[in-house]
């Protein structure tokens, strides 16, 4: 932790609690959270302090929490037990915690008194340990899901500060991609014919971890691309296979990158993959293209699906007008899911505040199938950074959903599309910064197989 | 999953739920559990199923319950959502599940009226949510760390039960260390001059997920031995440190390993620490050696403690009879933890419940520094799976704790031990099977070190 606190940004994270204390007015208290225990209370999974604490404090401290009120900014540490120090190593100094933080220290025992004078609003912890704290010590109920009306002028403003990321910020996201380039180099490198998948994964992870860095949600390294979160990685390597990765780094104060690269394991494409591979790179390509401050970000999404639909008529695999088959969804059958999301602290960012921070006051999800998984439907603005991950996957699910069946009719092609079965899922996922007049894309680094486009 | 059901050894998983329910009588239920949020609610840690639930069926299937009921078996699924297929894949044909666990299967919404047919006996789940649901659905409060008068019998049958590992569980503590064999080797190669911690770890944790595995607890690989429970891999490795690398595999049946090993990182002990380290290897041989059925595990404590108060006599580091100092604890002033615990398909088995497990009924718990640690005291029986893992530490936090001073006094020489300056901490930990006889070290493929007491 200490290494972590030495290399901490005083000044941006100073900059943030102004502003975001500014707008929202006020005191404000928000937790670090606790490990939850894995198989016994001792044999935690590893801590991950909540996004909104490391927003503003920049280092996970577990069992912390931190008071906001102004410009006075309080840090709450709890007392260790006697015998830490012999398991766990001496603790932080909290004379360089105040001077790297740029705060007060004091005692947790203290925090309760200090909420109770006056209103104080919070955002509910992840743990459920922790909640119960929060609840007991602010005398009001604080559930995950749901914000109280007390805490909701300090959720849009931390909401509003979150959505736009400062240089701290973006330096941690290049940070996280270039480990996660790393990780990517190394998974084409350990994919060869008659691997397991989870040998793939265990070469991608060990870049991550090399670099002090973690995985920012469960890897998906699979033949099954059809699979959409496939957690399971027993499969063996054919090479007739293509490999989904979507492994993304997180670094150790917390920031995410989420990429994805498909490949042939034998090295080339077969015909059927080649079509569907350029495709979705193409897709891909325009929705980036589509970047670019004052763009709703939907429209990046029906920019992705029209190159998809009208690729998939020119395969003779849909049937009709691009337009009208986006319109009507019918490209979700094979792209269900939506083209991207925010990407910052969490992997979709602030998704603990479920469609708050997704979704633009007034905008709602669709009910179209397909559409409805788009988690993000805001105006871009720049600082803003998206994942842009067009697909397209046979999902037999889908294909033999009788409720589906009015919107595939004969608009789709099933022996057309039969011959593509040796395309199970393709994904291809960028991660984007919105900048002042267009967009820059952090993973353009990570090779996208071009040789699937040279015919 | 299908590919860890297929290997499911149906017959001793059978056998197992007979002897326990042969033992406990009536009927009993228990709950996999649900993996918990890591920074949002989607964004999950990877799921660990309860180790009790393994025991009885073997794979981890997330939100599942099992009823037991004399003979009969029922396993209770979660339906799942609508769109499951989509993000999830098809779920594990019941059929299936039903022959290789030789159950019935049935949905869990009809387990709360199973419940209410009379007295179920359980054991709480580990994470919040899921002990919300065996209160709701049992009627009566379940805690973690309390065990209920109604679930006491069953609780004691389990707990006989998993303390024996039978033939299916001595495989899979096999696998866990052939993996952990590999992390080791893979460790030591990766462990140069000028490498980081981190480093070291990556290439530890990737031989174990390339096997399909994962750690069975958070890795300790550090310079800086004397942090028993170091979380932190930021080091630069030095020619003079020493390296402690405590890492254990954790199958997917979900079975552990739990070995350490600590080397000198340019390949040669300075004196000192050849000193040190060739009198934690005597403590582990001789602790080994003590390892047979009837043995009271204390002893085992005992016998460790003795080899390492005479050494430490023998260098002047300790003063006065070996004996008396043990008895006294004055080697905790260097050796301060317990020499072993039970190990299974927990790191340490079963400390859910507390020292129930780790503790024969009528002994509780020392109060002597050093000895309080000791999470083992049963008389060993054939079957039986401990760790043995002295260790020699300077700890800042305990040599100077005014406390411990009165242990100290004059029968520590703080000059001599001033001169193992280049010692922080060493231990040497094996995976240890009770036999019928006597006991087998199935970590005894992982190198010691032999150079250290080659003089």
């Amino acid at each position: 932790m200490q290494h972590l606190l030495e290399r901490v940004d005083t000044a941006a994270l100073r900059a943030r609690r102004l502003r975001l204390m500014r707008a929202a007015g006020g005191r404000a208290v928000l937790f670090a959270g606790a490990a939850p225990p894995r198989n016994y209370p001792a044999n935690t999974y590893p801590f991950r302090a909540s996004s909104h604490f490391l927003y503003v404090v920049g280092v996970p401290i577990e069992r912390a929490a931190v008071l906001l009120e102004g410009e006075r900014f309080t840090l709450y540490l709890p007392d260790a037990p006697a015998d830490d120090a012999l398991w766990h190593g001496p603790p932080i100094p909290r004379g360089l915690l105040a001077e790297r933080l740029d705060c007060e220290v004091r005692s947790l025992d203290e925090l309760p008194a200090a909420l109770q004078r006056g209103e104080v609003a919070t955002v509910p912890a992840l743990d459920a340990e922790t909640r119960a704290l929060q609840s007991r010590w602010l005398g009001r109920p604080v559930e995950l899901g749901r914000i109280d009306r007390v805490d909701e002028r300090f959720v849009d403003a931390l909401i509003d500060a979150r959505l736009r990321h400062d240089e701290a910020a973006v330096a941690q996201l290049r940070l996280a991609v270039e480990a996660t380039a790393a990780a990517h180099r190394a998974g084409r490198e350990a994919a060869r014919v008659g691997a397991r998948e989870w040998e793939v994964r265990a070469a991608m992870e060990a870049e991550l971890l090399a670099r002090h860095c973690t995985t920012a949600y469960p890897p998906i390294v699979t033949v099954h691309g059809d699979v959409l979160h496939e957690r399971h990685h027993h499969r063996v390597l054919r090479e007739t296979d293509l490999l989904l990765a979507d492994v993304g780094a997180e670094t150790a104060g917390g920031w995410a990158a989420d990429v994805t690269r498909t490949w042939p394991v034998g090295g080339r494409f077969s015909p059927t993959q080649r079509d569907f591979y350029a495709l979705v790179l193409a897709a891909n390509e325009a929705a980036i293209a589509a970047v670019r401050p004052g763009v709703r970000f939907r429209d990046v999404h029906l920019v992705a699906s029209r190159v998809l639909a009208a690729g998939l008529v020119e395969l003779g695999v849909l049937r009709g007008d691009p337009d009208e088959l986006v319109a009507d969804g019918v490209h979700a059958l094979l792209f269900p899911h939506g083209v991207g999301h925010l990407l910052g602290l969490d992997v979709h960012d602030m998704e603990d505040l479920g469609d708050r921070a997704g979704y633009a006051p007034g905008r709602t999800r669709s009910t179209q199938f397909g559409l409805c998984y788009l988690r993000l439907d805001r105006d871009l603005e720049p600082g803003m950074c998206v994942t842009i991950e067009p697909g397209l996957y046979r999902v037999e699910a889908i294909l033999h959903d009788p409720r589906l069946e009015p919107l595939a009719r004969d608009r789709l092609d099933r022996d057309r599309l039969a011959r593509f079965a040796d395309v199970r899922g393709i994904r291809i996922e960028d991660d984007v910064l919105v900048t002042a007049h267009g967009a820059e894309v952090l993973s353009a680094a990570i090779p996208k197989a071009p040789e699937a486009v040279q015919r």
